[in-house]
């Protein structure tokens, strides 16, 4: 499996360096990306890449910028998710949230900066496959473009930011969700990034649509799981394992799939759901052991 | 020229309909970009690739999404530095700010959709340039990905975010900035996507890498004018003329051209700058009626 201290690395070395740039926005910047966390957008991205090729240089060209614009993304999300107008918290991978630790009008824009350097990133390794691997290029540039719309759709507005949109205001303190409402809100707020970057990985090492169609079904299933499990540690946990407040979902009153379903039903709707993706997984080419070891680490709660 | 009124019905087209997606998402973010304003980037980008190439097919697939894009940055930066924390703005072109309008949490999130659509209509616009136009999808494809880096570029971290990070950050209440920091804060905040604009638009319509680099220049000065004469009118006009507050540089606190150098030596420099810019211009080829119609029409206060 791809290790997470090569993408440690990556990002590192892709984000610009804390004394460049004005203010503290580089430091801020590097703060919110790099304070942690598993690199699972990163990593999904990549390994959806090597089912398809072997082609290292490739990948490094295509498939590395694309995984740093993902954390990139996953990253300003969670910082503009924390701010005082939104979730309001303090703590995030057992740190300070970056507006708490930088100011409130630096979370907005640190924020700003990182959903504007995915672009930068993505843009920059455009151009640097052009002029660099001028073959290359000519080959995979559709690919390559057919990737970023892909990201960027699923980021947007009728994705990622559509289901945050529907978290802080269809989800009023007053109203209480029903089932179909939570599963919505988890299919774009978590699933829409878990797709985009097992499809983004597979285009780019050339897939045919159908493969592409099977792994944004994985990735949704993904998606999905994932946040039932983050509901279930949200009230299992403590906060040294969690690194963020615990109970934050009862403390701004939402619904999750703990309070909605019961915590035995979670669970066993995560089992369901581990069945369901490593059953899909079968039909795919190349060797998924790196997928079933994510899949096992991930979701055998 | 290319007329107000076209650029206004691309704007409209492009954005999502007002019930689409989620929440009052879209229509937040329609709110925010049609609202009015010069479109003055998205004009200076499409008239930039007249004065190289009267390919109109062409212009229709690069240029116009582009200068869509381009103003959707420029609206969300709006959003942003009208939000609280920032500049705290009640009224924007005659109207109630994004924030005021739809709360706070909306005004964030508008703005975050709002960059990211900026990515989405730029990567399906090369998408659809290579099914439309395979022919001139591979001579235009370099073009198309160096644009967009530079769009981005100058839209991020080094540009205009690194000077609102400035501006919010560098400008404490209790210190007076001097005119280099002030030079230095509007070369970010505002000329970079004047430059942007106009170098977007040369490099999609194939111009040299000489003229490209004079249209930047062209650029900086239009922004540095172009911030002057903001600084002016927010003495000088009412709130009528403005459609927003008047005066609210000095509410602020906020050192302008105005306030550190006198009404008249900052009139006075957006006269050298307007002498300046047309003499560069000049050196450029195309017909550039509609650039001197557009200094006069700004810069001859």
């Amino acid at each position: 499996m791809t290790d997470l201290q090569t993408i440690e690395e990556m990002l590192e070395k892709c984000l610009p360096a804390a004394s460049e740039g004005y203010g503290l926005l580089s430091e801020a910047m590097r703060y919110s990306v790099l304070g942690g966390g598993k690199r699972l957008r990163a990593i999904m991205l990549i390994e959806s890449f090597r089912l398809f090729s072997d082609d290292r240089e490739l990948e490094k060209y295509t498939a590395h910028p694309f995984a740093c614009a993902i954390e990139c993304i996953h990253g300003y999300s969670l910082v503009h998710d924390d701010l005082p107008a939104m979730d309001n918290d303090e703590f995030r991978r057992g740190a300070l949230t970056t507006h708490k630790r930088y100011g409130h009008a630096m979370g907005i824009l640190t924020g700003d900066a990182l959903l504007n350097y995915s672009m930068e990133l993505i843009t920059r390794a455009g151009e640097e496959l052009e002029k660099n691997k001028p073959d290359y290029y000519m080959d995979n540039m559709r690919n390559f473009m057919h990737a970023a719309r892909v990201l960027f759709t699923n980021a947007g507005a009728f994705g990622m930011i559509g289901g945050q949109v529907l978290d802080v205001e269809g989800f009023g303190d007053e109203r209480v969700p029903d089932r179909e409402m939570l599963a919505t809100l988890c299919e774009l707020k978590t699933s829409k990034l878990f797709e985009a970057a097992l499809c983004c990985g597979a285009i780019l090492a050339g897939a045919d649509e159908s493969a592409v169609s099977l792994l944004g079904d994985i990735g949704r299933l993904m998606g999905l799981a994932f946040q039932i499990r983050d509901d279930v540690l949200d009230v299992t946990a403590s906060f040294e394992e969690l690194g963020k407040d615990i109970g934050s979902d009862e403390k701004n009153n939402k619904a999750t799939f703990v309070s909605l379903f019961g915590l035995d039903a979670a669970k066993e709707r995560i089992g369901e759901l581990y069945g369901e993706m490593k059953s899909k997984l079968e039909v795919l080419p190349g060797d998924k052991t790196a997928f079933e070891n994510l899949f096992d680490k991930l979701f055998m709660i």
